[in-house]
């Protein structure tokens, strides 16, 4: 601890690195721990498992091309 | 926010639309708060993956023909 | 399992029997399976813990008069 | 979506707003999606409540001085 | 990581210590990794925030004099 | 409820057993409740997934052959 999980999109393992990074120098500064005791999970949720304003994002992409 | 994480068994496209419309119409209702900021995720946990009892789903299926 | 868990602002125990009674009943559909295995946890998380936009909920509300 | 979750200890409402600028500014930049839709849950876990070692972190706290 | 997750209703320090114990125990086994790097957070959900069968778990006790 | 949630790397089937038996016994005796009310769910974290001291547990790998 401390732990940060991340429910996002798929990404490339650059953006991990970048996520991770970033993520870690931040809650290593605000909680004034070393970074070696913080720990990041990230997690690729699919489209068709994420649901916005009562449909799945996999449906509203088809429908509009919105990206998130 | 509010974010909703249904961990469950592997379902269909058709039952996770299903899901998601149910969940955002209680949980709208419930908060007095428009659908649109209403977040489902929905996480499919293989029976290899999921114990009860202290063992394995994948296992008492098996056994017993048990389906949840 | 399944296993709904709800983020969400405090409620009341009134708000708290509809959420359970609504996301029990639409996942009891969906999957096909008895309510009596359907677990819903819920979290009350102080807008002071929330971060929408790169603010807190609580800086948010107190400038805004915004109520989500 | 994306959501983060924050699991550490007890911090200020300070180091809460720089902890979500932080998170969401790397989440921003590293998924491409506007800050509005980036939400941030941070949780505070008392010390009795989270174990490291085998141990709580409450009793190790008292036995050596350190604080993580 | 491993980070194990401890869903559950309150109990006393004497119990969080024997579950800490126990649980890093199996994981440090079955993982073939040291204890230090295993970690246990515990979650104390009140009996009025848990479902079970499409009611809450603080209006069942009420009922039934149940203890779950 | 109790519902332990397990954050680790990829293990086999027979581990994952041990892993459901170990748990649900600790949690069983702890909370003194039968154990077919404990359920356990096992996650698999591919190390490009995994943050550690602010790098991916996929790259400390390949750098170190550490193996956690």
């Amino acid at each position: 601890m401390p732990t940060i999980i991340v429910e996002g999109p798929s990404i490339d393992i650059e953006k991990k690195r970048a996520l991770v990074r970033g993520i870690t120098e931040t809650a290593s500064a605000v909680y004034g721990l070393p970074g070696h005791i913080i720990h990041v999970l990230i997690r690729e949720n699919p489209p068709e498992n994420v649901g916005v304003a009562g449909g799945l994002l996999a449906d509203r992409r088809k429908e509009s091309g919105t990206d998130r």
